[in-house]
């Protein structure tokens, strides 16, 4: 057993390193799109966003915790690997290695028993099968949506992205969330009405 | 009673206009010295750490869920306000007129039970009365110091920062931690030492 000042120390050197988290770029603007949003204001937003919007999750007694803490761990593995961009498909082939080495190096950092505790975290998060995961996952999907319809779909144009890659993309909203698969929806048309998303 | 879609819609404003914390700059570093922090960064970085680093806390039995919301919502009263720097007088003078505007503003675009609840946690943060509200100030109030320490003094040197106003300032991280106080403590001896901050 560590002593607690030990535990300290190396609780320390992961809150540190993960402060690299600030310095991944997303594909997405924010909103005023004055600049690209980085994977920790980007774990914020979506932690805040499980708070409020809890009450929407298919799941019933949903463990809230549980998806705040995925949430907010869910890109540390992007410092090494980096941002995969959702429609790149050759980075999405090599993404799953790429973020487990990361995963492993960066995690175990932190004592043993939490080392575990996040690696087991973040793979029921990437395996999507529990209703925690799932909806985690629903709010991971809406809010680049969220932040492309803002900003007249300007991540979309940029990258020729279509309206039926967004749609499949982004289905499996419906298994964390009906209500706010039925809201993505309606942005999505909302945008290729507006000409933000090509048809 | 407001219907589901009508409470979503409320929920998703609140959540668009919170996007705006991503543009309040701190006076903070981050560590690589690239740029300074925004708020939304430090929130999620304060969320983790509260994670990882509440078997520190005094209050025995706390309630890791209520810290974590505290964290996620405590800095959106700056989004209108803007960041005071801890160690500006005259802004602090009025700044809880100014963050309590801010409050009443954004957190009742929410429905009525959910702008309440916040607004109530919120207060509760900023009193500084429960073991909750303690830990996690200890923990708002040793991240910049990391950051500082980390970046060589960068903040403290800007601004003329010395030891003591430090050491006061931040003193009441023992109320929410005693470890973490005493590894505070450490990093502002060593930043003394290093020539980082005036003694």
């Amino acid at each position: 057993m560590l002593s607690e000042m030990k535990r300290l120390e190396k609780q320390m050197d992961f809150i540190k390193v993960v402060d690299s988290l600030k310095n991944i770029d997303r594909r997405s603007y924010i909103l005023d799109g004055s600049r690209n949003e980085n994977d920790a204001e980007h774990s914020w937003h979506l932690a805040l966003m499980a708070l409020i919007l809890s009450e929407h999750s298919n799941g019933q007694d949903i463990d809230l915790m549980k998806v705040i803490r995925m949430l907010l761990i869910h890109d540390i593995v992007e410092i090494d690997a980096g941002d995969t961009f959702a429609y790149d498909e050759e980075g999405n082939r090599t993404k799953v290695q790429r973020e487990r080495e990361c995963a492993d190096r960066i995690f175990n950092i932190l004592p043993d028993d939490q080392a575990r505790e996040l690696l087991s975290l973040w793979e029921e998060f990437e395996a999507r099968e529990t209703k925690e995961a799932r909806f985690a996952a629903s709010l991971d999907r809406l809010q680049p949506i969220l932040l492309n319809h803002g900003t007249k779909g300007r991540t979309w144009r940029e990258h020729g992205v279509q309206a039926d890659q967004v749609r499949k993309r982004n289905e499996h909203i419906h298994e964390g969330s009906e209500t706010i698969w039925s809201y993505t929806k309606d942005l999505i048309e909302d945008s290729v009405k507006g000409g933000y998303l090509e048809e």
